[in-house]
């Protein structure tokens, strides 16, 4: 059994998550480790899966009035420092260019964890006038954070993200666009990696260091623990103020402009491998999947199928499926499980007798279906596919987020959730003690507050709930 | 005079270019400093071109069968060390990480200045088998090389390019790769910038450290200077050796691999300014032009003509021109002059008396040429106009090029050339000696050699000449 022997090459999903993930990324070639601790090379297969992540996003930034620029990778240590919270959430993690040139820097740089502190350093020269705002930019750039623990895509040192970054006249508009990029990134995890989220506001103790407020959207993994997968951010005045990002106003008046910021990284990269796969490996939404459907040629040497097999691969190309001909010297069963571990929505099998037939097979990675398909059809067919497992495995993704959130009245009860691999919804006082309570009891984090609260009590003190929260492990 | 008194707001182009260029690029928002000293922002007009340059050279980079990946950015230092020319030509130049994470590393990293020596660890790791050959791969990152004197796209410590990489079985198609990609180069330069260039070889004083043959292309700026605009290097196998990539040969033998590398960076950004500029500023290539057509109303406040406007507007971003529409409260003349200076391509005037007669003003950035066209037929008159102003483009800065390539026969001769703002052909017996005592008498460097050698003597010792270069004075 050729199919078995391939999937024992993964640990179990069900049984060692952790092993089966970094299983899956290696024997993929989505990834590898780079030889500084910490740090992963991003493989073509795993890079594809950017590209068409940015493609998708990029679009949508850009009818949202985003323009893209880039500013440096290296931030003087000073500027760290103009934000009180800001510096104290992140220097710890920094990365420090001493040296450059052959000589010792007069000041240290670090290599940008987060763009806050340079951008405003420029929007503060650029903006003059209230004819200036809003301004909204977006940057796709590498950044660094120094981590203990790190795993390829979830936690790296260096990781790939993009990070807007806007100015706004008042906190209304400011606000406003906050909310109106956590719609964005929900609608693209949907649309584009079939996958449902929780979004909410965050607790102070998660929030952004040197936010007001942070907004986020949660994905529920095959283990039932959480990944967040984006954050947006109204950040007030608090860098307005850091780095004097100043405007006239219409009524003559210097006021400080109100800002906001929000990214997402290649860690959603994790979070679509860790929302979908099976054992058998990756199974890859058809928006982002490097390849969307993989050609297996039946009896290859047989007269007319290697034609038939390219020129069917030439329409599928034409009409802009990213379509891959597997002519490699392998056998149809090795090459179907290959393609599987790979996630390729699509496979279709075209041999001699489905030739004579002027038909082919086509087989979904997401139900396992196999049907017969008329050649002739053979790019509307494929393109309904796509359509129909993309809104599949959002809805079978939403249907088990859905069953594994459940309530709890108690400390023991949200335990019992978390462990059970739940999400799990409890009423909150509001104070700190009480969110470290949960963690030191349940191992579990606020993840996102519901928009209404629909407690009574705090699932820790017993006191009036303030909000409600979702309470999850999380990556 | 509205028009000249903002043309004066940037100096001179003739009498001082180099003033010129730091108005342009400043005052049209396509860079400004960063505020670590050498670097660079790259401001949404700015980054648009660059965005465009990307698309263009992604897809002929995938017609060429190349794979986008991603490798860290920091290397360890005894990488660098690993090939013996490589170290000696970067070490001076790199930034260097100390500390990270609250705590001084062990090995100190150094951020890629170029990445031959990371990808080369990889590859040896992923190569095997002649199977595995050949490997083409291409990433686009951010570099930093720390230089005491730069400017912005021309020379900043930090900038952005693409690093194509690839592993082949033999020498003659490691080879063949580094000339395709070379020609490769030439043709985006000359179809997407409208830039011709001069290629050829690098002599051994000027090719990249670690590398058997360099090979360049070199356009003529505004000065008659040089600019090398990009680079293909055969290296042999000396990565290959110094990183182990090894791979098993169909007889059974285990063999070095032979590797390339190739890259152009936001310098061409600069080169195009310096190519195509005028004294009313910059002069855009309309195939990454930011903006291709704007639209300027004229008396907007008559009946009709915002909505024609707009309605013109519509079609032509419908047809995929990227166009914009200057409803500002400024004056056309203002407008007029604020365009052209940002070197858009074609400018479309559209008023009362345009609509009565169903016809528009089109005005073209390279000529000044201006016409009247029928609004019915706008969209394919954009197009028409934008092709032939590439053309005419190319063909301008190539005439100048051409006719400013001169012959030397002596040292003087070279001089007078080069003083003249020339690019001096002229013989080389092949020497270092004779090569520096170029740049110590003409402050000229060799760019390229040509293919054929066209001349008797060496144009500073006089004894036979061995190649044929083409000297010029280089940014």
């Amino acid at each position: 059994m050729a199919k078995d022997n391939f999937v024992e090459q993964i640990a179990d999903i069900d049984t060692d998550f952790p092993q089966w993930y970094t299983d899956v990324v290696l024997k993929t070639k989505l990834v590898d480790y780079g030889p500084v601790k910490g740090t992963m090379v991003i493989r073509p297969y795993g890079y594809a899966i950017w590209e068409n992540i940015q493609k998708e996003l990029d679009k949508r930034f850009k009818a949202e009035g985003l323009e893209n620029a880039y500013f440096p990778l290296l931030i003087p240590m000073s500027f760290m420092t103009k934000e009180a919270e800001h510096v104290e959430g992140f220097a710890p993690e920094v990365a420090v260019v001493t040296h450059a040139g052959g000589e010792k820097l007069a000041e240290p740089l670090c290599i940008r964890p987060t763009s806050e502190t340079i951008i405003g350093s420029m929007y503060s020269k650029w903006i003059q006038s209230y004819r200036d705002l809003p301004v909204l930019m977006n940057q796709w750039a590498n950044v660094m954070r120094w981590e203990k623990t790190t795993r390829p895509f979830l936690r790296t040192s260096e990781f790939l993200w993009q990070e807007g970054h806007t100015v706004h006249a008042d906190e209304e508009e400011a606000m406003e666009e906050t909310l109106k990029m956590l719609r964005v990134y929900e609608e693209f995890a949907r649309t584009c990696l079939s996958m449902p989220v929780l979004t909410g506001r965050k607790t102070e103790k998660e929030k952004f260091a040197g936010a007001v407020a942070t907004y986020g959207m949660e994905a529920m993994m095959h283990d039932g623990k959480s990944l967040q997968a984006g954050t947006t951010h109204y950040l007030g005045q608090n860098f307005a103020k850091a780095f004097e990002i100043k405007f006239l106003d219409k009524d003559g008046v210097q006021k400080y402009g109100y800002t906001t910021s929000f990214g997402v990284s290649t860690r959603l990269i994790g979070a679509l491998i860790m929302t979908h796969g099976d054992r058998r490996g990756l199974v890859m939404p058809p928006v982002v999947a490097p390849v969307q459907a993989v050609i297996v040629p039946i009896a290859a040497k047989k007269e007319g199928v290697t034609e038939a097999c390219r020129a069917l691969r030439d329409r599928l190309a034409a009409a802009g499926i990213r379509v891959v001909l597997d002519e490699s010297e392998n056998s149809p069963g090795w090459k179907f499980n290959e393609w599987e571990m790979k996630g390729v929505p699509v496979r279709i099998e075209l041999g001699p007798r489905d030739l004579e037939a002027g038909k082919c097979m086509m087989a979904r990675r997401d139900t396992h279906e196999k049907g017969e398909y008329a050649l002739e059809g053979a790019v509307g067919s494929v393109r309904a596919l796509l359509d129909d497992i993309a809104e599949n495995m959002y809805n079978t993704a939403k249907a088990r987020m859905d069953s594994r959130i459940v309530r709890a009245e108690s400390l023991e009860a949200l335990l019992a959730g978390v462990d059970g691999g739940n999400f799990v919804r409890a009423g909150w006082c509001g104070c700190r003690a009480c969110e470290d309570k949960v963690k030191e009891f349940a191992q579990a984090t606020a993840r996102v507050m519901d928009e209404e609260n629909t407690s009574a009590t705090c699932v820790v003190c017993g006191k009036k709930a303030e909000r409600t929260v979702i309470f999850a492990r999380a990556y």
